[in-house]
């Protein structure tokens, strides 16, 4: 498909969704004055299109993927591709009958995700989500890791445990809760403990939440979920309080202590007000130290910066139900489609892979979704039948039926295109040129191609630079590119 | 190249482009108020980019393409993706040190395109063009001619002589010229002439545009440039001018009669005011019984309407000058790069090609832009593996380097690209999705393939419905696609 990238405010007031995100829209009129919006994602779209296009269960499944622009008009763009206003993303949509059949193919996309990213041979992970505004209950973000990453992704030495840190619930294992006990009985608790005051959004009530002294900083996600009527954006929330409380002294107004369940055996009053303690939780963020929520054992986890550069979503009825998505079941009945919606972001992952992979001599692509897989590059008056016999033998024995024909059981070769630099300069410079672009293979006919009719190929990312007979080179070639 | 669909006012304000085409502008603006536009065309982008990184003739010639969406607010969007707001261009940039290698540069695109149009197989027409907007003074269109295009085109039977309506000078032959003279002389001339008022835009001038009767409509491309200030757009011109004139009679005003040339020997005079004759112009739309502008041949011309979809312009220094992009020449001068713009309306063509070869039964794509060159079909029930037989007889046939091991010196097959339509429906039912869908082959695995394992090849365009046999598969669509 290519859905349009503007979409109508119409559409989206219809699926409940233009008030929420109202900020991150670019809205624009055209000349009598209609509203449109610069389309951040395409469901709304795609659920009109289907909804008016399908009607019959024998429809059914469909699978509709696109590749286009998408817009968001974000407070802070960063980073160059990373975090930009407009960005290219890959987002297959999925319609099927029954829920049943709509979580089996949501298994078939991660599937497919993990297998994409296998290919791609970087470090990544795949943490259980939260859906935010896209709505659903189930979905996974595919992150990889890097120091310039934005999300925190918990997951556990010992087991299977992955999540985005928004997911985290801070379940404390028996360990935890016991072992903080002995050392603070009938001590002056102050200096073991801290108190984080937050204001709620109509600032009439205060939140004084209890965690041990040095367990770090507050889990905000979390306290969001347990209070979400805290607003954890304000600053100076105490300095606030007491002046509204200065200002108008007999105003209603509660004070409620929150306790960390790290120190829910201290006897900790509140004269005040309220006390609330999460007996089994902990409400600062997870650290090395934390004992992993799935399989209990303790100091387990790891907490890995990443880049998220794809998300999978099982929407169920979310986006068919309001846009009146239905099909006839086979007992010819109406039910809502249920659907699903899985999105790579394209640009974000170039960003990504090329922080991941560059040095100082510039970009280093993987095999896989590198434009050309080599580059051959000559000597200055090289003959032009020499380099492109150098370049025959790299293309011609690259393709799958070509394989077919030469070598028919061994080729993993997959689709290597060939670039050739007939630029008139210097050697040098074309090398340099071939480091900064980040070609997965060079391939030189320099003084050894004069000498013996032999190339020089050079794989940065491996530490390669050697001298290849032209009749051993796809043979050489295939068995380093396994690694890239 | 991908540039981004969202331009900057500002950009637009340097090369002088943003007034003029105001209208046509989808415009926002971002969270904090900063004026963008989604951009019709990216001229000024690329323009920039190249001033900001390229400094030496050695960096040119460049040339700079991109397939990308563009904006544009029409005030009638209409016949589907002939005439929308948003629609897909291929748009290349060419750079270079002089106006001679630029216009070098302008002759290879030129017969690019006629090579790509070459190969389409449909009905073209290139025509000289007027620049427009876009500046600069040598430019080409280039149409399919339909009975849809809301262009006119306007060729020479008796010599190469073709250009845009809007290019037509309307230069009458000498043949044209005397002939209406005698049977004119002494006549009562009412009859014979027809005289259709225009005001200027200011409304202080009426122009009464004398041209022979039945001879057509006004050429109001050519009376504008001509009369600059005239106003075409005005409905009912005469009434407002009286309406003025009544309501302020002593208003400053002229009143001027324009003489089409094959009535410059008429006694026509003007009591109230000037008389301007253009002895040697027709001031109407050409016609079949008009004279070629070039070879002067009488009664030669066409007129076909036709749907542009492409366009290339010489531009010169039309950006490089206000945008500040240079080069240091070899003799180490600072001098304005010489550029080029070329277009393909990719959408548009689409549509045309779509337009041009339908038929009641539904779509047929030009081999060359067809997704998929063929189609298998197959009765219910037939074996996966013999379906699987008949795709790798046609797929692993059609790459240019199997190609080369099985039949080196004749293959014209290029790329045929194979589909399988393995949904569970009758055949019946899939064949004609097939026809529907326009794939230029739709070969079959019916009842001939269970008797004597041969297959039914039909080509709705070329009438063809013929039993092959699997071994002459290949040799037969070879045979049929250089006519698709």
């Amino acid at each position: 498909m290519s859905l349009s990238s503007i979409s109508s405010e119409e559409l989206w007031q219809r699926s409940g969704r233009l008030e929420g995100r109202d900020s991150e829209f670019l809205r624009l009129q055209d000349r009598k004055g209609a509203k449109y919006l610069l389309s951040p994602t395409h469901e709304e779209e795609i659920t009109e299109i289907v909804a008016s296009s399908v009607n019959s269960y024998k429809d059914l499944p469909l699978r509709l993927y696109q590749v286009t622009r998408k817009y968001r008009d974000e407070a802070r763009p960063r980073q160059g591709l990373l975090r930009g206003r407009e960005f290219l993303m890959k987002d297959l949509y999925t319609f099927d009958v029954t829920e049943e059949e709509a979580r089996a193919t949501y298994d078939q996309v991660r599937r497919a995700y993990s297998a994409f990213l296998d290919e791609l041979n970087l470090p990544y992970l795949v943490a259980n989500a939260d859906s935010g505004s896209m709505g659903g209950n189930l979905s996974h973000e595919y992150h990889l890791a890097s120091a310039n990453g934005e999300d925190n992704i918990i997951s556990c030495k010992k087991c299977d445990y992955s999540t985005n840190e928004e997911l985290y619930s801070g379940v404390l294992g028996p360990h935890e809760l016991t072992q903080s006990e002995s050392p603070l009985k009938g001590c002056d608790i102050n200096p073991i403990l801290t108190s984080t005051p937050f204001l709620s959004k109509d600032k009439t009530a205060l939140f004084n939440i209890i965690t041990p002294r040095d367990s770090g900083p507050l889990n905000t996600h979390l306290l969001k979920k347990l209070h979400p009527t805290i607003d954890t954006t304000l600053e100076a929330p105490f300095k606030t309080w007491s002046a509204l409380n200065t200002k108008n002294p007999t105003r209603t107004r509660t004070e409620t202590q929150i306790i960390d369940g790290r120190l829910a055996h201290l006897p900790l009053s509140n004269p005040t007000g309220p006390t609330i303690t999460h007996h089994d939780t902990a409400l600062t963020s997870p650290s090395e130290s934390s004992t992993c929520p799935s399989c209990h054992s303790p100091a387990s986890l790891k907490v890995s910066t990443a880049i998220e550069i794809g998300h999978t979503f099982h929407l169920g009825t979310r986006y068919s139900v309001p846009l009146n998505a239905q099909v006839l079941s086979s007992n010819n009945k109406l039910a809502p489609i249920s659907m699903g919606c899985h999105g790579i972001g394209v640009s974000r992952l170039l960003a990504a892979a090329a922080g991941l992979l560059m040095d100082s001599k510039g970009l280093n692509w993987p095999m896989k979704i590198a434009p050309f897989g080599a580059v051959v590059v000559a000597a200055p008056k090289t003959a032009e039948e020499d380099v492109l016999s150098v370049y025959d033998a790299l293309a011609l024995s690259s393709t799958p039926e070509a394989a077919a024909f030469a070598v028919p059981s061994t080729s993993t070769m997959g689709s290597l295109d060939v670039a050739i630099d007939d630029r008139d300069r210097p050697l040098g410079w074309k090398l340099n040129d071939a480091d900064l672009i980040g070609y997965p293979f060079i391939v030189v006919l320099g003084k050894a191609w004069k000498a013996r009719g032999a190339v020089e190929v050079q794989c940065r990312r491996l530490g390669v630079k050697e001298e290849v007979a032209l009749g051993n080179l796809v043979d050489k070639l295939k068995g380093w590119q396994s690694q890239l």
